[in-house]
């Protein structure tokens, strides 16, 4: 169960409406009317809770789970523990967040400017934003409708950053125009020069990056990640994107739609990935290359040329999966034949 | 010398307080009365100050070292240059922590709430905490007694830390309960929602995040670190861990007691470490994985299955050390007889 | 074009001023009168606007460029499309950073302190300085002539800071000394604890950081970097150096001059590297190691041992480049094999 703390239970609902919201078949012998009062992990969910089986690894928590109801596949619901409601769909994970969603929306946004928060005088903040303590708005930025400002964010001159958008503490931005619906978690720096210069060993000379940041709607970008602005071109991250903490993305990069980067990525200058793109873990990808729709680049690996649309690489330097886990097993042999040899 | 702009020493300290304070052996030829002034290191220490030998790599540092005094095991007592007072200990490094902390302990904490700090009606501050410059602490939030909040700190609402802990500036914590004497260093971000969504090419539903993060006690989070708070598990950090800076903990993550995460490394969802386990820099442990007490992940490795307890695994993906390290000599060979045939 | 939303065109310049302030030689047929109004990328800069030509794999866009003039090198003189003036310079990019700066020079620091920076009465504020909304100063810092100081920036106590330094929105100071026209990216943390401590399982001992960080001139550090200070010893940065963003810097390192570290990076406790070295993005630096000048560290490539002056290292464990690619094609051609064999 949720820690009352921290969050706000809408439930209960009945499976009949957990069923309608999430786009679910409930089956047939599951009775509508039953009360849903939360969300929990199949070990420890109760009579009254929901669960969700996503992951064929967890099918042994699955069949002996006591959870009262639970969002499976149809090709699992033989084994599924006598009564447990069942809530069908081939994406179970999918449904299973939008009811999570219908037990614990967004915390409501409270209109509001605190008295600490210092907003430019020609600065716009949209109807029904909140801002937090100590909230810095700079001359004529323009904030939307029903934003949160959380303490200590602040906003440089001239940034526009769209409705329903949720920026948590520490956040800064400069330079940027962001779209609806976007989160930005704590300390996420966006905006700030790139890592532009001239190398000179008499000392670097600084190039001015003159471009900006456009972040398109419904993105997320993860705590303490730094996305830098373009130099003369801009930093654009397409709708939809989703990128974990501590992500560097430098400038004059474009994500397309959809990409997922994972924590401690890195992208470098000028690099393009089309939409739908996964970067996995503290993979890195070379400068002024052009990944293709769909493309997989695996956990810690290493992009050193174009990656066609929708393959998959791993290693450092990278290269197709098969043929990665192919040279991994052959050293292993031939190292493993050498020492017995030895 | 510690330059005192920064830094109170608190000495001078006879060698008979010092052996005392640390649990280290005088040794019998050195006067227990003898005073010391300062902790410094073998190369530049004069004769009224403290060094240690700890790593045998710096042995001739030590011999020719004019330090008055200086921590090290009895293995080495011969050659110790003449005059040189000695504290003997198997542990010399942990003896000299001893030492240099009665040199130089914690700042002092001056009880006090800054007048721009913003402390909700209904929050608690332990009595002798000092609050800084433009602290934040959200609705219900509990601070323990003694507690250190440095300049522009963020709490938010809800959140429990204990006593003796100390927040350095730009510290953001929400929906976490936080044990005693806990410092995290400036920048932290603990307490945002975890990774999660449901992946949709027509966009990616987000999974709320309704788990919390609970540190135990005496841990050390690095700067600019970041632990995500769990989905519907808490994300736990054991007593005495030792985090570095920019380390990414994903949602559900468990440590257990005495772990040491080096920069720049990051732990997947719900994957579950032991005691003492210690993970190099920049290493990365994919999701859902158990690794053992006491486990030894070497720097840059990417663990991709579980890690018996104490094993010692290097490579990505992460191999037995000594099989990754004779991979690696395999591999010079074969290509170094190729080169030399071509 | 640079939206004027966020940026003061300082232009137009005839081609004559932007020879002379770059020390490029304008081409004996370009008119020295011509007027460029804005810089601009190779395939979209108009007729009024420069451009530049750097890297030959752009050759394409420089043959069908509608820029009006190019900074270009004298061997590619004959490619230039039919009108395009030419500014001539081995070192093309150079050249184009100093006339990008003419256009666009830094913005200018208005002299003031906001009535919500916290400034403690010892502290000292050099002529000409700005500091933002909620800066805070601690006691006895000195803060040089002509800085910026933006937003919710934290400065510790006794830290000095030189002239011209630009700090960056939700940047942290602490124990360190730096000099003149440095720059701190947006929640850059400077001078908290190294991650020091004697390895206990009983519980680790924290070993007090004593040392200071110390940043000569014209260094820049990038957002949400970390820069320990040191043990005893104090942490260098030697003057020049350009570190990215999300870099952390251990206790006791020592840089030399103009050394650059890109994204993500990692150097370990009381490595020292030379004048003019150059880490990769995602490196890492073991401790305790010797990086001589000029030393080039591929990206993602892990250092475990001292590299020589001049040396080009890549992989993990890093070895010299020529090997390691060689391994890499012999690792290829050996997989290849087989799996055509099974």
């Amino acid at each position: 169960m949720a820690d009352p703390r921290f969050f706000d239970n809408h439930g209960p609902f009945t499976l009949a409406r957990l069923a309608e919201l999430s786009g679910a078949a409930l089956a047939e012998d599951s009775d509508p009317e039953r009360l849903i009062r939360d969300i929990g992990p199949l070990e420890s969910a109760g009579a009254d809770e929901l669960s969700f089986l996503d992951n064929k690894a967890y099918l042994d928590e699955f069949r002996t789970s006591a959870a009262g109801a639970c969002v499976v596949a149809g090709r699992y619901r033989d084994q599924a523990p006598q009564g447990m409601a069942l809530l069908l769909s081939e994406q179970p994970y999918k449904v299973y967040a939008r009811i999570a969603q219908a037990f614990y929306p967004l915390p409501e946004i409270r209109s509001g400017i605190a008295p600490s928060a210092r907003v430019a005088e020609d600065a716009k903040i949209g109807a029904g934003s909140e801002l937090g303590a100590n909230v810095v708005v700079g001359p004529r930025s323009e904030i939307g409708r029903d934003c949160l400002l959380e303490a200590n964010v602040v906003i440089g001159a001239g940034v526009i950053i769209g409705d329903n958008c949720r920026l948590h503490a520490g956040v800064v931005v400069s330079h940027s125009i962001i779209g609806d619906r976007v989160v930005l978690f704590p300390g996420a720096k966006i905006g700030q020069d790139g890592f532009g210069f001239a190398i000179d060993p008499a000392g670097h000379v600084r190039v001015p990056q003159v471009g900006r940041v456009r972040i398109g709607d419904d993105c997320v970008i993860g705590a303490n990640s730094t996305i830098d602005r373009g130099h003369v071109r801009d930093t654009v991250i397409g709708s939809g994107c989703w990128i974990d903490n501590l992500v560097q993305i430098g400038h004059n990069v474009e994500l397309g739609r959809g990409c997922i980067i994972v924590a401690l990525a890195g992208i470098s200058g000028s690099t393009k990935l089309g939409n739908l793109v996964a970067l996995g873990g503290q993979a890195g990808v070379a400068g002024h290359l052009q990944i293709g729709d769909g493309a997989q680049i695996g956990a810690q690996s290493g992009v050193m040329n174009d990656v066609p649309g929708g393959a998959r690489v791993v290693g450092s330097p990278a290269q197709p999966a098969a043929e990665f886990f192919r040279q991994v097993a052959v050293l292993r042999r031939l190292a493993g034949r050498r020492s017995s040899k030895e």
